[in-house]
């Protein structure tokens, strides 16, 4: 995959592009679109520009997202405004969504304009769902379904993104291939509902990330929206004011923390909600215009996804 | 123009947008889209969502690069990121160039993938230019054929593009609308050119900017390289000088600068230079395949571009 960036002056430019999509990563996106390409007509290759097209759009996002956040780290690694510094974050990071476009070019025109107009909806999700979760510390209210929102257009729909792209690309219309788009959204909704339950109740031993870091930040994650709704008005105090709070040691904070989450029924409830999404997607599933072997495998991807430790 | 903005949620995200759109400023990419798609069928109207892309597109740059820059003022207003913040700036101008892409969706599957490729690949000059620019301060030694290939990237190319598609939508094809992006390469380098002599020489009631910025800020513009190389070791020694100064009062660092420019023969030769981009510039009317009368059009337009005092 790394093998396809552009190796060319300016390198100040290509070099925090290259950096960035060598850090590795789990590379959802791309599988699920190789995946999908590859259960429509058993060949995944012709969906390799589209799989490198959602990789390389997600690490754009990964890198203003970093500055955004002031985030130092990124998979272990410096991110690359803490490497290099803020302006080349910005460009190289404008460079790599144009990129990210160009990638498409090798399909005839109405593939192409069929996956280019799905990528660019897409993409302007990604950016609404991005400015929704940095607006929410300034809100004083998040309701569990704008939080929905916030993940389903920051992570969920470019999942979908890219299981439909690569179904288009293997052959299918775009509304028989709108099923895989809808299994990608429930999948990364449920995805991303794991990904705050790892980040409080992970094993610190596999997940990749600090144990607890959502609770440091403040951040209202569904576990503490559940956790408000659960609770009674006295320990919604109590919630509220440890997320207030920016202690030096956080240790007694996430601990006390987490005991409410778990009191609440919010652990309970999150777990719930994780499979509920998991089953709207399974269910997807059944729809997709494909043999039922190759059904199973989108099947046991979903169920490994929501065992994940990391 | 304006009245074509997304007005929706989150309006943290597009009210930004909408609002560098609405600053105004001289509109010359859409201008030259819509008149190269006039010259070749007489029609302007199918190209008003090429000259939107290209608006767009121009506005996204100027957000980040004025992040970039740390400009706090654009068309004597305050930049996005000075009025919102430098996270707004980002994902504000992210989402513009999404959308300058998006634009083009309401053409047919063919010119849709020829405006696309060509939109593209120009967007990643743009970024090149960006970055070739940002390297400058750091580099010891810029050459004239680096900064005129800074000035193409950068500016040029857009101006190109923005006539070729134009002529694309008009009903050309891509090797017979060529000439209309070398015509705006060459006009582009012109302009540029025309700009960084504006920028030292223009008359501080008329140019819109303060005269004088780039000596204050000690910019290699080619004004300052074209004075070096034309002065003697002595002469070059007292330029360098007085480029890495700050001095809290600039006039006399301006008048001594400028004088320099004169001198040396900077100024002489850069005018010559401007004249020649310009005639090279006209040389391409000669190839576009339109009528007599429409060429004069675009003639007149490259002679008044350069006639200009703001």
């Amino acid at each position: 995959m790394e093998g396809q960036l552009p190796q060319k002056p300016p390198l100040s430019l290509y070099e925090p592009a290259s950096y960035i999509m060598k850090l590795g990563g789990k590379r959802i996106r791309p599988v699920l679109a190789l995946l999908a390409a590859d259960s429509v007509n058993d060949f995944f290759e012709n969906a390799l520009p589209v799989a490198l097209a959602v990789e390389v759009f997600h690490n754009f996002s990964l890198v203003h997202d970093d500055i955004m956040d002031e985030a130092p780290l990124r998979r272990s690694k410096d991110t690359v405004h803490q490497k290099w510094n803020i302006n080349t974050g910005i460009l190289s990071g404008d460079v790599m969504l144009v990129w990210a476009f160009e990638c498409l070019n090798t399909y005839s025109a109405n593939l192409f304009k069929e996956l280019t107009s799905l990528f660019s909806s897409t993409a302007r999700k990604v950016c609404e769902g991005q400015q929704y979760d940095m607006d929410f510390p300034n809100q004083k209210l998040v309701s569990q379904s704008e939080y929905i929102k916030m993940i389903q257009y920051k992570t969920a729909n470019l999942l979908g993104c890219s299981l439909q792209m690569g179904a288009l690309v293997g052959g299918l219309s775009k509304e028989s291939s709108q099923p895989f788009y809808n299994f990608g959204v429930e999948l990364g909704i449920a995805f991303q509902l794991q990904d705050d339950y790892l980040d409080a109740f992970g094993d610190p031993e596999t997940f990749g990330k600090q144990v607890g870091g959502d609770i440091i930040e403040n951040k209202k994650t569904m576990l503490f929206l559940l956790a408000l709704q659960l609770s009674d008005a006295e320990e919604q105090k109590v919630l509220k004011d440890f997320f207030n709070t920016s202690p030096t040691d956080p240790v007694h904070k996430i601990e006390a923390v987490k005991k409410i989450f778990i009191k609440s029924g919010a652990v309970t409830q999150i777990k719930q909600m994780i499979k509920d999404y998991t089953q709207k997607a399974l269910k997807e599933v059944e729809s997709f215009p494909i043999i039922k072997e190759k059904k199973i495998i989108f099947m046991a991807f979903a169920l490994e996804l929501m065992e994940r430790k990391l």
